[in-house]
């Protein structure tokens, strides 16, 4: 019986070549068996692309982004109900349960994670500020401001085969919430993984129409119907990067294109780190950890570790002794098994073709050996067993630390050098000889060692993992990129940047920088802007019409961006200072004694407490009674620019400045633009009021 | 007599070529005649890139970020001294007394920015924080974060022809800032105004050694010697873009590359801006400029007027009659010329080439003529002069205004098209298909019209320009990047971006992400975090000792980031709350009325003032007596999180968390941790203290 081909998800629906058409097969890891069939003749690119950009954006733009946020920790639950089922398929690509997890569970996290990112720190719009607004004119009535919004085309997801799952949910994620569509390329030795991910997220039903579409296959004309709108996402080889990079869209036609390829990660023991330290233990078990999770073929494995000089030794006899302790190979499916097989044979035969090279180069195998090892089969005995892709893992010393084969050739396997260093500038030089990596670990718990290394190596690095006593059982490892932190390092490791929350949206959204009127910045942005019309209640000495309600009366449903109140003034007399310092105990000199407080550079003499305008302030402003305003949660931003002293009066203008209902509570955040003038006119202070406000006015609709 | 070869500065000295070297001529633009000769044989680029890794790197970092922002306010003040000097060469170049001020004087405004938003929006070290942290770990031991430290290369900037002082500073600034030499090459045609202002530079004896270098003439194999710890930012044409970009050690060898190629911008009317409108007269003052200003030789100028079909013959009218009545072709050192040559008679005859592209096309001539104009010679007479390279400027409409030239053909020089859209989304359309571009303007005063275009053409653009009524008079213009502002735009304009604040400073930064402990996070970055070890003073039982004393008392010198403060408990009382009700106003029903508090879904029941809290905070760590502290300044994230009800208790832990010591003060700022636990130990709230603290305790030492 032939194995299936592998279906295609195009424009919304299953597809798969005709059965005759070319298909490359792909293996069981472990016992050879053929386990699925690739092939993508007759895939309409051009039209999957069209169907993105068209499709795909249309019912992605109709949701804000806290709504998708919402929807991909739908997608995770739904996910994780099935993801026993995933395992099953995982086992045969040589992952062990761990394996698995980590791609799995840990691809499942991605979108837990995202999804409440996305919530807490993006508003609930498709539009979103960076940063303050620039006065740009001195009468204020021309202002700059930037803005986010999607790209507007498509996120073309190129994967590497060690991470079928996360890989390919790390990057849907940050493009889902941005409102981008997907097009997921996985590759071919583990796509059958892929592809079952992919069928649950398309059966839960959770995902509008064109927001995610599956290439089971080879995809090379991809980036011939692509251009500047679209973004290219590529995890693989360093060679396939930069023919991807070469490409005349990429190059001319301005596709976005970011890569993330493997990189010779170092891990630096610290020369305060001798034996017997809790760092030299940890060193050791994040090394052997690295060189045996995934068998060693992980992109921010560690390939270098880079210890003091004349410690080489005894950092190769822990990792002998740990690896013989703790590494047991074989089929993931028997009892015992911790490291799988590599993923297939050929990938055996070019890590078994890097080391040799290696060796030539002027490493020397200090442990291990390249012959087939003795296995756990899945039936629990112990043999050779040639079909499958089995290896032992192997630890090199070298005689010359700046042979350049170990800071250029990756084994992409269980396999890792040792090399010594003087002191800890050389460290540091022998970690950038890397010529750009993902990640490196400096292993030490001398705070200025850490400075000194850290410092050095983190232009040449993506992420540096700093272990020591401290965080020995609590770090997330060496190894793994979590989704709170940018995934990617520059140079060799491939000049990309991935995750890091929210970052990685912005990386699908174009920064455009905004300049107008005030009027029709917040037009635009749906934020209020400094300068903009205000519908005010209050005080009509300042601006307020007797008609307008307070603006604390009104729920989500009723409020408008630029509702405002105006108080009126309020004198503050020496009393009222003395009164605040002695209740509150806030006696500082500037409040409570005339003399120092005219000595001091910033005061006219005895002046009030900033946080007595910020009570009072609340005073003038609150409107006291029952209703939709719920709570007053924080404040931000708060500056103090003229002082107040006795005899001087202040008032506050309080005005709705941006609303975020939120999709799963009844109520949302409106934050408050609030500034205090003195009677003179001057801005005394200014800063934001955040509140919580009901959607609609309910908890108190009949008090 | 020969004019003499135009020197580069070269690893920190004054370099020319041999005499009887290749060399290329640059003639004055207005009348012929040879005013520089540039060669570079014999020009040592690796030795220059070498100097800069080394000698510069090891210079610059010898400052902090505030030290090298406040030399840029030096340098600036140095050139605003000698740029009259610069206007003499400027005129030659064919630019106007406003074209020279827009580069000179707008170039030294770029110094003058970046030095301000350098020392008040980053820190005064040289690791900058993204982000907050992250907890990693339940027990918070293991934490990440972000930090940018500066790349390990050399910032090599080429420019282009059209702002050769412009265009130099606004790339050096922002390299400069964060402490990475620059490389600059301007183009040949003007590169003897940006060697006068690099002169004036170097005079200054402002810079540190090794942080400028200049190439004169060719720099074909600087590529060749750069790699990933490098960057390369461009502005000129596309093609030189694209071989750029193409080079292999882009491609392989991870050279960051940025790019600003000219776009065709577009100028989009809106619906609502009738002639006679405020609208349409801003809109055409705005065209004309564009056109004008540098005759038309901006990246930024307007190629492509977008307005609703039907007013394009109103549109032409409007703009022959302003350009009629204000333009006056002729060279700049001629009384009442309002725009000057192009930069060379190779400049004119690619315009006029292209011109020619695009009426072949099907573009009609609508205005102007392609004949040499009659202008102002230098003499005051109106002649025909053959030897400058003059043009008259050209409005064109299209019949198809779909046709492909007008979307991609660009006349760099004083011409423009019109075009008619049907409905918003049709201009939507139109705009977008200039296939990326720097800047668009939206001129209208419907702010609906103005939500939906900007938004539409947000992501094909790197600055939307809105211009109405409100800001006919004070917008700086469609055609003027701002240094506040990010100028750059996707596809066709380069896909890079500069400027927009210290945005462009972190451009010459690697993201790292950073995991460790809270200790080791702090040793590094410089910045207290949560957990890390503390100095305490103050309350014994919630863990000072009573050797540590206030941090208030001391100085910037004294104080460590760490020393803290940990105030007793104090309890608040129904009492309290209400006297803090009625002193300050502040009676909402949440502390004044049990019952609506308790059906309240966030409050247990009445509870204390949010305000009442951080002011009593105050009064808890507050040293009163005078010394180094010498003003609260402002409040930054304030977040509360338990309620605190009547019996409940209150204390304050106070942190030194990060401190800013000004580099033109005798203070600076320190930022500290400030949380409120109740008697449970539960978080009542958080947020950050800004205070301004003496560098030595100076100003009431002896008091």
């Amino acid at each position: 019986m032939t194995t299936q081909i592998v279906p295609s998800y195009v424009q919304d629906t299953w597809w798969t070549p005709a059965e005759d058409s070319r298909t490359a097969d792909v293996r069981d890891a472990n016992t050879g068996e053929i386990v699925a069939r690739f092939g993508s003749d007759g895939l309409d690119l051009p039209a999957m692309v069209e169907h993105a950009r068209t499709v795909g954006q249309r019912e992605l733009g109709q949701l804000t982004l806290h709504e998708r946020a919402l929807k991909l920790k739908e997608l995770a639950i739904y996910l994780n109900e099935h993801r026993k089922e995933l395992y099953e398929v995982s086992f045969g690509t040589g992952a062990t349960k761990i394996d698995s997890m980590v791609d799995i569970d840990g691809g499942i996290g991605v979108l837990f994670t995202f999804s409440s990112k996305g919530r807490r720190e993006m508003p609930n719009s498709n539009v979103v500020l960076d940063g303050p607004a620039e006065p740009l004119s001195k009468d204020g009535s021309f202002l700059g401001t930037h803005i986010y919004t999607r790209i507007p085309g498509v996120a073309a997801q190129i994967n590497a085969f060690n991470f079928p799952v996360w890989g390919m949910l790390e990057k849907f994620a940050p493009a889902f919430i941005a409102g981008v569509p997907t097009i997921v390329k996985p590759a071919t030795p583990t796509g059958h993984l892929t592809e079952a991910c992919v069928r649950f997220m398309v059966d839960s039903g959770i995902l509008p129409a064109g927001s995610i579409q599956l290439i089971s296959g080879s995809a090379r004309e991809l980036l011939d119907v692509m251009d500047y709108r679209d973004m290219l996402s590529f995890t693989g080889s360093a060679s396939t990067a930069n023919r991807l990079k070469s490409h005349p869209n990429v190059i001319e036609g301005g596709v976005r294109f970011t890569s993330e390829t493997d990189s010779l990660n170092a891990a630096i023991l610290g020369p305060d780190a001798e034996p017997g330290t809790p760092e030299f233990e940890a060193f050791i078990k994040a090394v052997v950890t690295e060189m045996t999770v995934k068998a060693g073929q992980k992109c921010t494995a560690i390939r270098r570790t880079i210890v003091p000089k004349g410690r080489e030794q005894a950092v190769v006899e822990a990792l002998r002794d740990r690896i013989e302790q703790r590494v047991v190979v074989g089929d993931p499916r028997a009892e015992g098994t911790t490291m799988g097989a590599l993923a297939s044979l050929d990938q055996l035969q070019d890590v078994r073709g890097a080391v040799e090279a290696m060796l030539a180069a002027g490493g020397e195998l200090a442990y291990g050996s390249l012959d087939a090892p003795v296995v756990k089969t899945q039936g629990g005995e112990d043999a050779v067993v040639p079909e499958g892709a089995f290896m032992s893992p192997l630890v090199l010393t070298w005689d010359d630390v700046n042979a350049e084969a170990v800071h250029s050739k990756e084994a992409f396997g269980p396999v890792s050098s040792v090399l010594g260093y003087d002191d800890v500038a050389d460290a540091v030089r022998l970690a950038a000889a890397g010529a750009g990596s993902l990640v490196a670990t400096v292993c030490s718990n001398d705070p200025e060692a850490v400075r000194e290394l850290t410092v050095g190596i983190a232009g040449h690095h993506g992420r540096v993992h700093i272990l020591n006593r401290e965080t020995a059982k609590t770090s997330t490892g060496h190894g793994s990129p979590v989704p709170h932190l940018v995934h990617g390092g520059p140079g060799r490791a491939g000049g990309g940047e991935e995750l890091g929350g929210i970052r990685s949206v912005k990386h699908h959204m174009q920064r455009t920088a905004l300049q107008g009127s005030p009027n029709l910045l917040t037009a635009v942005t749906g934020v209020w802007h400094t300068g903009a019309d205000r519908t005010i209640a209050g005080c009509e000495a300042f601006g307020a019409e007797a008609a307008h309600e307070h603006p604390f009366r009104k729920s989500l449903a009723e409020l408008q961006i630029g509702d405002a109140f105006a108080s009126d003034l309020r004198t503050i007399t020496l009393q009222d200072i003395e009164d605040f310092a002695r209740e509150t105990g806030d006696t500082f000199y500037a409040h409570t004694d005339a003399r120092a407080a005219e000595a001091n550079p910033f005061f006219p003499g005895q002046v009030a407490h900033g946080y007595l305008l910020v009570s009072w302030a609340a005073g003038l402003f609150v409107e006291p009674a029952p209703g939709p305003v719920l709570a007053n949660y924080g404040l931000e931003n708060l500056r103090f620019i003229t002082p107040v002293a006795a005899g001087d009066s202040v008032r506050v203008t309080l005005t709705a400045k941006q609303v975020t209902p939120r999709v799963t509570d009844e109520y949302g955040e409106v934050r408050w633009d609030a500034v205090l003038h003195n009677q003179d006119g001057e801005i005394v202070a200014q800063y934001d009021v955040l509140t919580l406000v009901e959607k609609e006015n309910t908890t108190y609709k009949n008090w």
